[in-house]
């Protein structure tokens, strides 16, 4: 058996951080979502490029499958070995290797988490803004081209990612981009990589682009008497300019969620969850001009404050919503929804969710990084009943859909791992088929993630 | 033949807008920039994107080169027919075919002109920021991955195109991105597209992100005792997190130009251009700051000005830098260099340009777009003096290598063309072949502008 061999020949090279136990392979078949558990082969954990670069030579020639692991928080499946083979767990690679305050990078190797990054910049006065809510790896995050909470104002991991170094399936050791701000030298592989889901290479270093830490930040929230009311805020006050560092829009029932898990007392309509950075004046006229726009659309109870623990306690709600929306169901699997539309469609296409929502047995909370025009449900489902799982499968189908019929697209931030594999040819049109020739150039025998992004064989 | 055949196939299709005549052919085989007049074959007009597909999938089968002409203001080349052919004069295809103020994104053909669209803007309150200077157009910029003056705050083409539709080699329309801000789906084509120079595809619409025009703009000027003090007034500034819209430096070689080409009273010593964008009080804020920061590095003579025609008499002489410098030296032909490094090492590059130029028959003034680490000399030399040219050459090369020195990179905004190919393999390593296995992907027959970014055959 040619995977057989390859582990065999991998375990030379790693020793005992080539894995085959049950443990192993188990927790490494896991998933956030509804996917069934689908261990891989074996589990090889790496701590050098170097040895990235041999065990990817071995899989190559004996044609076995290669799937990376970050933290394996990614929501539609991405990181499963669905056929299969090793999987690479990229956790030792967790070394910050160089930190340049004066050029605002740093670069680090693919297993540092976005918290630990963020730890060791404290000092600096600078931070890594891409923030998806769960702790996850850099190379993770820029292999589904991540975003999150702040995407709003500082861009996603595409804005945020300077230069890679990857190897591809044959073993080559590759560099893309510079420590340079831009750059119009050749093709951008930098951006070709981010979001392409472990299927073209494997990241085993990315160069970062920092932010200067805000001399102020407030967080506000403010209750809405219905989604509509809270979207047209969001709308207006991105319209208008307002440069907000975070927007986001939770219905009543992730609400109730969230009074459930944390003990809160937040009164159960659709809320916003803002924060604001700048300088001081700015942060307070931000504020100002939000609580105009909110009150014009019958928010009410816009509170802002600078306290860190009351921003703190906001966010970590916000980042535990998943987990609190999980809890309203006990034992239930989450179908995550994920789409992103211009922002002129946005109320739209939320109270045709709703609508469908409504109409559906399947339930759960709607939330999102509004003011990017992205957002999801958390459809709560009975693992063991399969009517539920189809009837929430077919709500993300509409959903994903209407997103293209308003020129949006079928996932803003979480990738197409299995879920969105079946919207692809309808999103790209003969783009898809490019992307399968692009595969084909990289990775010829199909050996990265097979089966995700692109269908070759 | 098969160029001949090629051409005699497209005339049916364009009738009169095939030309051949001596006047189109050396008209679209000029450049800016030190390369001999090469003209094309023919000159191709297409109208539709159907045409571009038809006139593509006969040259790709007659084996014909196709090479795209935006308005030929490029300065490595980019455009020139090195290798005979057709050249697809973009022009004909002008039209802003939609305009979403909602949305802030605006629908153009390849043709449109940056000022053609910012024209046609205005009433909507938004404008597109890129800014080369030249009045080049959106295929063109798309194409060679342009920014210029505001890329500082706004980004270049790379984060200002949302979409695209290309044609391919083969004749095949392919549509890129979407019209949401963001997306996690599939490769990123878009920025695979952008920055190709012609090489993958022919861009025939390109989806445009906007911005709203700032409540206030400012610009100012200030004088420095040596560009040394400029570039660490600029340092300084980036990394206090001042968002400048413009932050531009032209040395006094420059301010000469400029002088005698406009008829200015300008003390002929190294200066800044700056502009400023924001609310009322936000612009003074920036000022202050800066005009602060300028004065600790011995800067003098900070004006700011919030007056249309004092701006607009600024960036006017800034935009015509270059035919100013060229006027120094009647006859002369221009070779432009273009570097980018990271911002700490800027000062000690520039200081290393000037000492080269010291010792250099060669003259030229510097400028640049110095906020993000790149900067340009224009060497001005006499095309009838071999050795000047080769000496040019050589200071050129000597930057460029410099840039790779310090983790820069050898053409912020310019692109490849024909004069940075010597560059490209010690930039790009390994990646360089990756580059050409994407070029042998998309256009296996190397008919679009080959022998630019890459060499397949
Ligand atoms: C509670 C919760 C909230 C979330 N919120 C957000 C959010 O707001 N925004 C958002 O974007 N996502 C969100 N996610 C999804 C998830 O956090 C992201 O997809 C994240 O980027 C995954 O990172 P990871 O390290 O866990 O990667 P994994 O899940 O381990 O892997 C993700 C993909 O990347 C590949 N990969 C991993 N490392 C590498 C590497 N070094 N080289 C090549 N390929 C690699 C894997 O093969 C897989 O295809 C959320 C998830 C949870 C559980
Ligand atoms: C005075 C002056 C100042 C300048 N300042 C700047 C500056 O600040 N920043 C900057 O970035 N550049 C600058 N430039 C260079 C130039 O303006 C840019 O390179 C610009 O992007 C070229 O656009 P164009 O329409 O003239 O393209 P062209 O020169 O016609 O073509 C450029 C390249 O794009 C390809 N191309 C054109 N249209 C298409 C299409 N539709 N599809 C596919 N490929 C296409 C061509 O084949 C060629 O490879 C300056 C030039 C001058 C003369």
């Amino acid at each position: 058996m040619t995977i057989e061999t390859a582990i065999e020949a991998v375990r030379k090279v790693l020793g005992p951080r080539l894995e085959t136990t049950e443990a192993a392979r188990s927790l490494h078949g896991q998933n956030e979502g509804y996917y069934p558990v689908t261990p891989p082969d074996a589990v090889a954990s790496p701590e050098t490029t170097q040895e990235v670069s041999e065990i990817l030579r071995i899989c190559n020639t004996e044609g076995c499958p290669v799937v990376a692991w970050g933290t394996g928080t990614s929501l539609e499946a991405n990181a499963l070995a669905l056929r299969g083979g090793i999987c690479l767990d990229m956790s030792r690679m967790d070394k910050v290797l160089d930190t340049q305050p004066e050029d605002m990078l740093a670069v680090v190797q693919p297993g540092v988490t976005r918290e630990a990054l963020n730890e060791e910049l404290r000092a600096t006065g600078l931070f890594f803004p891409v923030d998806p809510g769960a702790n996850a790896s850099l190379g993770g995050m820029a292999s589904t081209r991540a975003s999150g909470t702040t995407a709003v104002r500082y861009g996603t991991m595409r804005e945020n990612v300077m230069a890679l170094e990857a190897v591809l399936a044959d073993g080559r050791i590759i560099r893309t981009g510079s420590r340079a701000r831009k750059s119009a030298s050749g093709y951008d592989l930098t951006k070709l990589l981010i979001g392409s889901e472990g299927t073209l290479g494997i990241i085993t270093e990315l160069t970062l682009r920092l932010q200067g830490q805000p001399e102020a930040i407030s967080a506000a929230v403010c209750a809405f008497p219905d989604v509509a009311s809270a979207v047209d805020t969001v709308i207006t006050t991105i319209q208008m300019g307002v440069p907000m560092a975070r927007i986001e829009l939770l219905d009543a029932v992730q609400i109730k969620g969230l009074n459930q898990h944390f003990n809160a007392t937040m009164e159960e309509v659709p809320q916003l969850f803002l924060e604001f950075h700048g300088s001081d004046s700015a942060v307070k006229e931000q504020a100002e001009i939000v609580a105009e726009i909110a009150a014009d659309h019958g928010g009410k109870g816009f509170e802002w404050s600078t306290r860190p623990e009351d921003r703190s306690r906001l966010w970590k709600m916000r980042h535990n919503a998943y987990f609190a929306a999980k809890a309203l169901r006990p034992g239930c699997r989450v179908v995550t929804t994920d789409i992103c539309v211009p922002i002129s469609k946005l109320a739209q296409a939320i109270a045709d969710t709703q609508a469908d929502m409504a109409g559906s047995t399947v339930k759960g909370p709607i939330l999102g990084h509004v003011g990017d025009g992205n957002y999801h449900t958390a459809l709560l489902v009975d693992p063991d009943n399969p009517a539920e799982l189809e009837e929430a499968k077919s709500l993300a189908a509409r959903m994903a859909k209407r997103a293209l019929a308003v020129g949006g697209t079928v996932t803003g931030e979480h990738g197409i791992g299995v879920g969105k594999m079946k919207f692809m040819a309808e999103e790209h049109g003969q783009g898809w088929s490019v992307m399968a020739d692009i595969k084909r150039t990289f990775d010829p025998r199909n050996i990265l993630n097979p089966g995700k992004v692109v269908e070759i064989n």
